[in-house]
């Protein structure tokens, strides 16, 4: 049984080779819900959002929250295509919904190339070959399916107790890769069997994702594809409202959570994931800004790769954050070891951070000092294999 | 004749080895107006902002825009080292004032390492060996000073004429740089022999360093002890107001322009410019934040420094760079070559943008398709230099 988007019942994926990737890996993928299904999106803010990601916004919005089935491509991300990628990724979810029998409500994501048209006719055998493989335990097969340049598929799950039921969620991620190369996207599907309502659900979703994929970063670089999608069947027989909203929240967020951070330890070149905890910022707001502008500082970075306790660059990150602080009132620990109290360095401290920062995850807390406010962002190192990757392999 | 700091009548400057630096090589420059001189600055926005910093702004608007000397350190930002650091930044002004014989009205600039209190003994030694080597040839030595992990010391210098007398501009530079290893900060000082006042001096020098350091970026990671100082001694005896303002004011761009590009050209591991031109932009400030948020852009510079011509990353980084965007309305051309039209690919185009990509200097020049604002802003490649000597090389 898959941990993926077939553990909750009521669910079958696949995942095929199209042809798509010159590589001759798997690269369409599809998952279908058994009858209908309350659906929830969240997608890149980006102005040059791709064309599935139009396409997915536009139907979720007609049909008020409703989906069957969801295709996935990976190689090419119909980015900056024109109206041809507008026709091609209304033609795939058209075949989808034909091929799977499902007759509509099809949501559709790609990932990969930018600017290059899709060859629509691997697509659609793909499309076809893909409906035709459906399983019930398909869910590995799809998560393998969905990835461009991660060096392994991104699965998670969670079962939670409704009512004397059991409901299920599982989910399937891909994560900032480079493909030819080209920027990489994030891409998530999520499935449930509980019955949920369309307006709950968009909003547990949206309030996972921004604790979730909102919270990770690899290069700081936000994609045109970027989608998270959630389908509910209903296939558990439990109805999640009233007090059992809590749990199924706790449940989701702990999946989103769980496949974000495996994008970000599968970074492209990531040797190890710094966790930047601030507190005591004036409100959360600020306190994100402290904690995604010192997460994605390339010196940062940097230092988080070579395992470097170099807390001069947290203070200039920080100093340039847009939120809030004090110089004299800072206080940064690292693993646990304090470096940094009143805006300056603790005698003393190197040698016991220098070991801390070779952890696999740094945890880096930074008090701002101002007020109660707190914020998590969990970031990757920035490597010469990073750099390698995305310049030395030109097209 | 150096062409630096005393190009212009009536400055003498030294720069001298101190001991700050482990490496033995100079670290302490000064600079000093033969008489009053007339003062204007731009510093950094961090609020971190370092004690040399608070300094300046502080004694510029005590003394309404006047000084006659500014004493660099390297080595050592005085960063993050509370109330010791504003003590010896004032304790290193007053020793300038004393031993160079000028009273008073010192600025004084540092750059190095952050959160280490500085070594004020040596620091002590090394201005009074200044200002005994003070010289009206010295602008070589203390472009020399103020380098960290510069490869090569930066001047530059304009001369126009005003009422048939010859005015004279001349300034040196620091680009950002890493020491031992940490954040590297930007500097420049300027002098000139015009006489102006003090109020058109700083709008001068404010409109300049918009249009020349902020449009630069090596790493996007603003320091906490960037500093653009000029003083004005009036050596010339030509007077700047009226009609001269004019020429005055583009002799002062390109000093500042010219120290700026050295800047980008010598950032560390830089292997070549990026020249990114947003045209058609709705506004002036979508226009800066388009080319900043391209010439910033992790993927971009990697493709930069592989000389890829890799136009889905900016178009992907222009999607998120926060300005008004028409995804089907962007027009890109690099070296000259046109890549991108109505959004989408230029067939062909990919072999002759592949040559142009590899020369020195890259223009990209992007056509946002919705009005008549540009800017233009300078960035430098990421290399795996940069990040070896940032990570490897740990403390």
């Amino acid at each position: 049984m898959a941990v993926g988007v077939t553990y909750p019942l009521g669910f079958r994926a696949a995942g095929v080779t199209a042809g798509i990737k010159a590589s001759g890996r798997p690269d369409v993928a599809l998952v279908v819900a058994d009858g209908d299904a309350v659906a929830a999106g969240v997608f890149t803010r980006s102005r040059t959002a791709g064309a599935p990601v139009l396409l997915c916004r536009q139907r979720l919005a007609a049909s008020g929250g409703r989906a069957r089935a969801v295709v996935v491509s990976s190689g090419n991300a119909n980015v900056a295509t024109g109206p041809q990628g507008r026709r091609d990724a209304a033609r795939m979810a058209a075949l989808t919904a034909e091929s799977s029998g499902v007759g509509a409500g099809v949501l559709v994501c790609s990932t990969g190339v930018i600017g290059v048209p899709l060859p629509m006719a691997r697509v659609e055998a793909g499309i076809r070959s893909a409906a035709a493989a459906l399983a019930v335990d398909g869910g590995d097969d799809a998560a393998i399916a969905i990835c461009t340049t991660d060096s392994h598929p991104k699965l998670a799950c969670r079962a939670i107790e409704v009512g004397g039921r059991e409901v299920r969620i599982g989910g399937m991620a891909k994560g900032a890769g480079m493909i030819r190369p080209d920027l990489g996207t994030m891409i998530a599907v999520l499935t449930t069997d509980a019955a949920i309502e369309s307006a709950p659900l968009q909003a547990l979703l949206s309030s996972a994702a921004a604790r979730s994929f909102n919270r990770i970063t690899v290069d700081g670089c936000q994609s045109t594809s970027d989608s998270v999608i959630v389908l509910a069947g209903g296939g558990s027989g439990a109805v999640v409202d009233g007090d059992a909203v809590g749990a199924f929240a706790a449940a989701l967020d702990g999946v989103c959570l769980d496949l974000a951070l495996a994008i970000v330890a599968d970074g492209e070149g990531a040797r190890r994931i710094g966790r930047y905890e601030v507190v005591g910022a004036y409100d959360e707001a600020d306190a994100e800004r402290a904690a995604r502008h010192v997460a994605e500082d390339q010196l940062v970075r940097c230092a988080l790769h070579g395992a470097d306790p170099n807390w001069g660059r947290i203070v200039a990150a920080l100093g340039v954050c847009g939120a809030v602080v004090d110089g004299d009132r800072i206080a940064i620990d690292l693993g646990g070891v304090p470096l940094v109290r009143d805006g300056m360095a603790v005698p003393g401290a190197a040698a016991a951070a220098g070991v801390a920062a070779r952890a696999d995850e740094v945890h880096v807390r930074i008090d701002l000092g101002l007020g109660a406010a707190a914020a998590t962002i969990w970031g990757s190192d920035l490597s010469t294999d990073y750099v390698i990757a995305n310049a030395e392999y030109t097209t």
